[in-house]
């Protein structure tokens, strides 16, 4: 980090500074420019708290150099991660997402029934979809809304992955929930309300399977990657990232949707990035749009919500493609896909 | 709520919208304007998913009427919340947020040990604080930064409350810390970025602890009462706001402290609200100034981080004031208190 | 618009506000719900101020229905506005926006010097842009930082145009200075920082030539579409529309690029639409992921910042294609523009 | 500034960054760390594009260090700005902003008739202000708003002045506006939409009024000053700054008013800082506690929106207080100057 003093610090001061820097384990670096001293800190200061610099008398700022997450980064692993989604399934190809080919999860906010969730499953089999999203443990806003369906949606997921061969992806939202979404379950999906909760990064990171991390709505690419190391940190390297809008000021969307998130992951992080333009937009009739955005823009995957009666729907109708639109949508991706050597 | 259907909608699809309100419980009323209809929903809808409506054919946009939340709203209790900080000490006056009296919450970001969080309570004490705040578990973004002394932390907190009189204040991150905090502490924490883990805040609810509810970095107002209510829905009444600064593009602070909340809170809530200027610009120097304008604006308390030696704080140093500082803030917002017909 | 009273509010405050609504000229419609009374106003209330009303006492709050701006929507003008970049050529095949091909406006932020414009020119016609854009005049965040040629760089331009036949594209940024660019220039772009400067969209207005009109970066897609109408009621209805960016707490990028807005655009307005993914992102890596995204998305063309030598370019090196990376660039949209039944 | 390198950047991408400071007019001083290379630029580099450098193949990121602003800074000038309101007045004691006293303008947000401005110009100076604030030329966002009396509203706000002796504090939107607003008012207020309309600022900075410079809505803390450096550059030192609130998520105000800007101006700048509560939030109800809280927290003034018959205003009804509202938070007000060693 650097230490950039304030116009006029006196010698003492940066003397001072100079102390506690050599207290951190650091090596200081003082340049003495035409307005402002600097102090250049030379070590691994990742764990270091830069506050404690910023409190010093004579003190300006302190601008970190190093990016805080490690594990996560394209500087420990060069080559891209391919995360198999059902890793234990010997001998069948599996689905994976970070290869060439576009890895689309699509299907109901919520479990409703049995009858709903097996319908759907073979309606986006059908049209190309790898993996099956529904909820089993729902996180509303409201305490008085549909809470899902526990432990009931969990089973029709797995009897739906049994019709289909499709990799099952829901939501775990409390440490004492994840034993029984492994159970069930293929993918664990982090909810971006949950995406600091670290506890739950921390059960998660100790279970093998692929993690569907989605990012926080006000979360910086910094701490939505830090929140990745949690997980990778106790062991489980299989994150992929996603996605879902964060909250602005725009109002005719229920988030924005900031597409070059997904080249910057790229550059800075072997991880997959996977983009859920339903909650990036929360308007059906822009989802299609994004699902194409996102694939130009270099996605390895899309996870999209679905309902074969939208205006029937428990939860989130607003943005549920019909099985129709779906498909269509399917199609539209693939075009895509090949016009950025890939497929979908 | 109200559906506006587009400029040019069909009667056809006009009635189908009115079949679906029906279907929902509610009554329909239809008024058709220059240019466009609109169908006023009457009943009690907060228990609809407005969504379903916004996907039919011809809809424009679905507006909400009623606030969703209802135990944490003014509507239902007219006259404010008053809560005691530590509801088990028979024939004590005990320190309450909410009434006359601004209640202080002051002490470190973290207990680092026994010496220090005892040191720092005799003098928070002494400048007039009520409560003892001090994280023995330590949401941290990073998983290499220290992650707090659990639960011999929060017995070196219960030493400093036998020695001071002051309340304590912790943090607890997940459902299973909920009962060893509640074994030790009097006043349970939930933190910005667990404003949303609705499994905490249905655990915190069960409990009789007064829950120091932090509003989530990004989060509504709506959604702010929406997490108040999850906890009293679940019995537990005892809840205190806490505003805590908000992600906005603003680089000069660590969060925007955005004061207004501090009225509107109080006109649509009966609960009390408390700031905390610390988190909500992340640096000493403004701490005071916020401190002075929170009392002004209406807060019925504070929350303050304090160290004794910030410059070797394990977290936090660069927003924590020293034990004189503190004091010096503390006369400060007294003589505000008076000018605004309270006392500190 | 929707008068919605507070839970509780009197009938003398109702009988008040429906006063207020039919002095106003407006017909009231009031509907007795189960918690709260609204009344719905009838009439055109595009120019009332729904302020006054929401000053009453028992008024909670006054909800628009009607979208304030006209002339730019979609109801007006049911099929897609194609412009003419270059009006005044007879018998030429001038260049369009909104129509199947994707127009492609590239060259450097500012025109240095002529020997640089006509280089870069040649070079953007070869790779096959329609438009040529360079700063004259230049907005300048500090008072210190190179303002632009002013009128040589227009000459510079225009000399430029003569040679290649590319549509000269340039910032106006003052009332005094729409003359002169319009001597030389073929489109005035009206620069995000000045989106709401209104005397000067009145001024571009009486003009005849096509308005680039960059979206303020803070502005709602409301306001954005009330500047387009300030010009179209002057009677200019050549505006295109430009998403350049947003302000948000993002920090990877310059700004955060919604491109969910192209969509919605297309959605409300019969306007062409048009992306900048330069200032969109602000970093030269990301140029090209977000130029395919724009056109997967549905924009109808790109505006995008070139340079020969970006290392030692005057202005906004670090956002820069060089002419190589442009000409990769436009390859690789050429193949999304096909997969989404369009050409560029 | 401070260039970081990428991880593993080789010596010649060092050495061609070496260059090209070089060719800036600076001094390197190249620091091998742990991990990256750092090159620290000694000299001033205000001037300098740091975009530049950023293009450089093996450079990570360029980090400013020195504020680019400076006549606005505290580096130049030591003490607070006082600035008078009138400066034409031999004699008299003219009102200032800047000093201890706390300087309160008031008045409606459009001149609508004479009437009305001389009945609300007594009430105010009855009332303590020391200025009148009124609109004649007014920005609109739509076309098809009440645009402002024009210099008839000057003259009836001139009158205004003779009966009362307030300041007058009038919107110049336009290069064309500058003089006639000289002509009649005392002090030219630069809205938030035209903070960066750097031809206007140039303009009013070659005035001697005093000049009331709103933040724009969503500008940073530098572009702020950099406006204000814009004008002082010009030759005018007299700026006030003014905060009126930012565009943030938050819906419950029209804008978020971030109270921590007051004490951070003041550290970094010698300028007076004034308040606007009324488009800070939008909400008559919400705009006493927010005068009382910007004066807590150290504001040198107010701009407060007032009118005799809100419900009839022409515009900003809804955040106007009545005269006797106004009344009242002076009362209110001058206790929390008193509180603060100051007075109102």
């Amino acid at each position: 980090m650097i230490v950039v003093m304030k116009n006029g610090s006196s010698s003492v001061q940066i003397e001072h500074v100079v102390k506690l820097v050599r207290e951190m384990g650091l090596k200081e670096h003082v340049i003495v420019g035409a307005e402002r001293t600097v102090v250049a800190c030379i070590g691994n200061d990742r764990l270091k708290d830069r506050g404690a610099l910023e409190t010093c008398d004579g003190v300006d700022k302190v601008v970190p150099i190093l990016a805080p997450y490690k594990m996560a980064s394209r500087e420990v692993k060069k080559e891209r991660s391919i995360i198999p989604l059902m890793n234990s399934r010997a001998g069948a190809v599996d689905p994976t997402i970070g290869g060439r080919k576009i890895g689309v999860i699509a299907g109901p906010c919520s479990v409703e029934s049995k009858a709903q969730i097996i319908e759907i499953a073979h309606l986006m089999k059908e049209a190309g979809a790898v993996g099956l999203r529904g909820g089993a443990f729902k996180p509303r806003t409201s305490p008085y809304a549909f809470q899902g369906l526990a432990e009931e949606g969990l089973k029709h997921l797995a009897e739906a992955r049994e019709q289909t061969g499709l990799a099952i992806v829901t939501e775990v939202m409390s440490i004492d929930q994840v034993q029984v979404c492994c159970d069930y379950a293929d993918v664990l999906q982090i909810g971006a309300r949950n995406m600091q909760n670290f506890n739950l990064l921390n059960k998660v990171g100790e279970t093998r399977k692929p993690v569907l991390l989605k990012r926080g709505m006000s979360a910086t690419l910094e701490e939505f990657l830090l929140a990745a190391e949690y997980i990778i940190a106790r062991g489980n390297p299989n994150v992929i990232l996603c996605e879902r809008g964060i909250r602005t000021f725009e109002d005719y969307v229920r988030n924005t949707l900031p597409l070059a998130i997904v080249p910057e992951l790229h550059r800075v992080s072997h991880l997959p990035v996977v983009v859920d333009p339903s909650h990036g937009t929360g308007k059906s009739y822009l989802v299609e749009s994004m699902c194409k955005a996102s694939v130009a823009a270099g996605a390895d995957g899309l996870i999209v919500e679905t309902h074969a009666d939208p205006e029937h729907a428990m939860t989130d109708g607003a943005q549920s493609l019909t099985p129709q639109q779906f498909a269509e949508m399917m199609t539209g991706i693939r075009r895509i896909a090949l016009a950025v050597d890939r497929e979908a």
